[in-house]
């Protein structure tokens, strides 16, 4: 019904750079076409109708792409590789305590329709043999059978992220012929292993394994584990990570029945198979790969299927314990406050203060995954910094997930350095985001006054920066200033100083107010006396326009210095962020006081060289601390 | 003979972000210290001797660090937790396939010391087991069995960090009374399992069981596999990693006896255990974490030994289906190189042009380890960049680790991409560093031409850009040049030029000379005419000063200008790269012909201040774009 064979590259756009893949996928499939041996299940008669030639291979990353070559898109029954996700169903549902009472996880060495069971522990082995899958179907939710078929099918076609139905005929085939498991079941009814009619849990486990899926439903199904439970493509979170590493263990001792051990340690990713010749394998938090090839061998598992995998982990060194634990890099970079400045722009005095002071502030960019081992050397990293720091900024923009481990050391760790040490700050923790569990421990280990959060890495600078010049140079803020003491006027004799103010006319800005506007004629230059006012740039973001604050100005800080070269535009809009008091002088006007007295522009002219000069210098030295 | 306790903090500077992690494992041994149940081995007399209170933990992580607690620093002897040590040997001499003849790795359910053996394979079924730890004895190297003896010692002190020895007595009372064992290897002898004599195989595994290590030790060869085979503390690669994976699979499956199934599911942590108490767990990638507890309980296994085990995977998060992988942040940022520049400094007219038409340059920077998932990412990554773009360039300055997998993906993208699309430039590839795999992969897949290779992004960058200019300002280079239409100079009218050029001094200085030195007081002030200049900075790395460039200059580029101001002193030194011909223009000088006409230093002064300022908001663009 689908096109027997996907063209390479038709799903993901062509790009030379991802062609790789696709054309690994189809050399498998070449590779592996011609492999003999095995034979199409016949034990339930309409499987026996499988085409043994058929043969498909689909992987799915846990963002979603998917690579397909072959019978990708033909249709099978899902058999035994219903297994985990029935088991994953349960353990979201009852939890682990009460689903062990009922299945066990030790790997039995027998094959998948073995009928020994754990008579000690009066349980079957482990979910992955059909005794084990048996009592699972039991634990399916539903007062009615029609509502446990239903929310059964559901499950599926949450897992697949499309509509799955059931093969009606290979249903009624196995209900007709599955006398082994019916005898398991009676079996187990027995022993009390499961109490509701073996009737009604056979023809529930019946319609589970009679389910229809192509390759390509399997890849994203096992993509789903590999991205700890969530459907890449829809986004439904449909079992928790906790359950997920729990079906993942049982798949890797026993997904593979009485092959296990050797698979294992041959290919060594969690896997199951079925004996229609599907195998679905996760490698956890890249991808989810699936086979389909019908043939079949001693031990149930997909002859060509097995190979594939063999191959794909192989080459791709997708084993499990194949290390690419990363914890070395935990800590993106440091950088200090003499080095890295925060946005608010600050008068030359200040600067020089921050210049010798600044390394008092010490800042930790944190990225990638927070779990015990990244998080032991990001706090190792903070006590080697913490000497001669006074503030500490821990910056957590870049960091994706951090479990509960991380997060339980990391509020111990601050809550200890509150006792004295540097003040510790935390940027970036949204209540919305995935370090909402960090915030919730900071609040538990710490009092509210000792915790002091910010919404990113700038706004705490800032606020060390506050502090830090209260601190050194406590004169700073409201106190008036003298016109020939500010910067762009030093070095004018009084009367030269006399002549500008002259020229100064006062301007009040409220609240909110432009003061002036990106793209406008440039005609006064301004001084600011009181308040603040924030540098605004238009940046354009998944095509919108919108204004992002770049700067802060203050008090006894100038703004608008372009106006003094032959008529530009505005290259910013500034915004008066509260009531605003500044002079404004006419740059024509001092054009025009400049023709008699040339030496008042000269020595402006050479200050704002200066300051600018200063400023590109430390922008440089930023952009160094920066790389 | 150690302290009974090893304080708190005691090993890694007392600081306060790291006691957590010490006093957890201080809680621990509080926690478990009055737990019953088990008793100390006695089958072996002298191990019966042990005390049944003595309780020690220890951690030690990739990077060398060990916290320990308790008797950490007692001494006991190996026994079973000797055997994976073993097997990693046998591994690394042989190779997998004939240790596979020897030793199987299916694990059994039965109990250490079974006689139970794989007589279809004829082999014991996993070198976790006693019969197959002998077999994998016979394999240790060595013509006489003094040697044999010399080099196991040599193997376990390299795993350890420091020299190891034997317990004399503990030995000889294994020998003497090990009747099983010794059943066992006869039993191996008469179906040739082993080949050597008995005698001389159970005593070197004898021997092996009965070396001395302390709780530490262990945590220390638990790090080394973790480590991926190469000891944290000495650096000595001792198994390389893809025999630490076998070894960590078969610990997974088979390293706790018939308690494995539900080890895997609870702990979930590859480990050995031995009947003196020991156990050692694997965190791969991580860290390595010992207990040492004598009283074992029916499986062999330490009873407090399971139990911090079982609390150490629980709060930590260890578990090796916990899903830590993360593949998402591989691209650290990319960026275009009309907003970031290289380090060479372009003229006004040229830096219009890469500021119009550098968006054909993009840069990726990839971080963190290359391995199928992650790869998959920034090879798609490319894709999604590559339309538009004429130049890519790919740095890899931060990645610390590229497995084969990786290596042969992205070379093969490499060649697909030569064929046509953006030029694809690769940085940060040093042929002694971690990625010299990539680089002998990348030789292979493209033609010499083909492959371009820079040191670092800054030269690829500059490179890229020079091409552009061809591109888009073919004319740009060695033209001669008004003085009129140099940037500093322009709206300066005809007479004005003269009097400037009747001041201009030409000056030659040859390759590696200094023009202008860090510090000088600043006199001159100097215009390029042909030639490239350095500008460099001292920067001081581990405790010592060195010179690293920052900006180059070429022709119709001007320097010093801030010996325009007040006698400022230079900031940078700045060396001839080749042949440098420039005009020196004495500051003095100007500022007297300036005394007569102010307007030739205001018009300096306004370009000078223009040219600063484009360069300052380009720097601030360039920071945003690197944050």
């Amino acid at each position: 019904m689908d096109p027997a064979f996907i063209p390479v590259g038709s799903q993901a756009g062509d790009g030379a750079a991802i062609a790789p893949i696709h054309d690994y996928l189809s050399e498998l499939l070449a590779r592996f076409a011609d492999v003999e041996g095995g034979s199409v299940a016949d034990y339930i008669p309409e499987l026996s109708k499988a085409d043994p030639r058929a043969f498909g291979i689909a992987l799915s990353t846990v963002d979603g792409e998917t690579y397909s070559v072959g019978d990708a898109f033909q249709t099978f029954t899902i058999q035994s590789v219903s297994k985990p996700f029935m088991y994953g169903y349960a353990l979201q549902r009852f939890g682990r305590e009460a689903v062990l009472r009922h299945v066990g996880v030790e790997p039995t060495g027998e094959a998948f329709n073995s009928i020994v069971l754990d008579e000690s522990e009066n349980r079957p082995f482990n979910p992955m043999v059909n005794a084990g899958a048996i009592a699972v179907a039991e634990l399916m939710g539903g007062d009615t059978q029609d509502e446990r078929i239903a929310n059964m099918g559901e499950l599926f076609s949450r897992f697949a992220g499309r509509p799955l139905d059931i093969n009606e005929a290979v249903f009624q085939s196995e209900k007709a012929t599955g006398h082994r498991n019916r005898a398991i079941a009676y079996m187990m009814l027995n022993t009390g292993m499961i109490e509701r009619d073996p009737e009604d849990v056979l023809d529930l486990y019946f319609r589970q394994c009679s389910i229809n899926v192509t390759c390509r439903d399997l890849s994203i199904m096992a993509a789903t584990l590999a991205n700890d439970g969530t459907n890449p493509l829809t986004g439904d979170q449909i079992i928790a990570p906790e359950y997920v590493r729990d079906v993942l263990t049982v798949m890797n001792s026993c997904g593979m029945y009485n092959y296990a051990g050797q698979w294992s340690y041959e290919v060594g990713m969690p896997a199951k198979s079925g004996v229609s010749g599907g195998i679905l394998a996760v490698i956890p938090g890249q991808v989810g790969v699936s086979v389909y090839a019908p043939a079949i061998d001693g031990h149930g598992n997909s002859v060509r299927g097995v190979k594939v995998c063999q191959a794909i982990s192989s080459e791709f060194e997708l084993h499990a314990f194949h290390n690419r634990t990363n914890v070395r890099n935990v800590v993106r970079r440091d950088y200090r406050g003499d080095k890295v400045r925060s946005n608010r722009l600050r008068a030359p005095e200040q600067r020089k203060v921050l210049s010798d002071g600044g390394d008092r502030i010490v800042a930790v960019e944190v990225q990638g995954g927070l779990f015990f081992g990244s998080t032991e050397i990001l706090l190792r990293r903070l006590t080697e910094l913490s000497p001669g720091a006074d503030y500490m900024i821990v910056d957590f923009r870049r960091v994706h997930l951090a479990d509960d481990s991380a997060c339980r050391l990391i509020a111990r760790a601050a809550s200890y350095m509150a006792d004295g040490g540097p003040k510790l700050m935390f940027c970036e923790i949204a209540e919305d985001g995935p370090l909402k569990p960090l915030l919730v421990q900071l609040r538990e280990a710490m009092a509210g006054d000792e915790l002091l959060l910010f919404e990113d890495a700038d706004a705490a600078l800032e606020w060390c920066e506050d502090q830090l010049l209260d601190t050194l140079a406590p004169s700073r803020s409201e106190a008036k200033f003298a016109l020939s003491e500010l910067e762009i006027f030093k070095g004018l004799d009084p009367s030269e100083c006399r002549m500008i103010e002259g020229l100064l006319r006062p301007l009040i800005f409220e609240r909110g107010e432009v003061i002036i506007r990106e793209g406008d004629a440039a005609r006064l230059f301004f001084v600011v006396a009181r308040g603040t006012a924030s540098v605004q740039i238009g940046v354009s973001a998944h095509g919108r326009q919108r204004m992002r604050r770049v700067a802060s100005i203050g008090p006894g800080l100038t703004f608008g210095e372009m106006a003094l070269l032959d008529g530009g535009t505005r290259s910013a809009t500034i915004v008066a962020d509260e009531r605003v008091v500044c002079y404004g002088l006419a740059v024509e006007a001092l054009h025009e006081l400049a023709e008699d007295h040339p030496n008042i522009m000269i020595t402006i002219l050479g200050n704002l060289t200066r300051d600018f000069s200063e400023r590109l210098r430390h922008a440089n030295a930023e952009i160094r601390a920066l790389e």
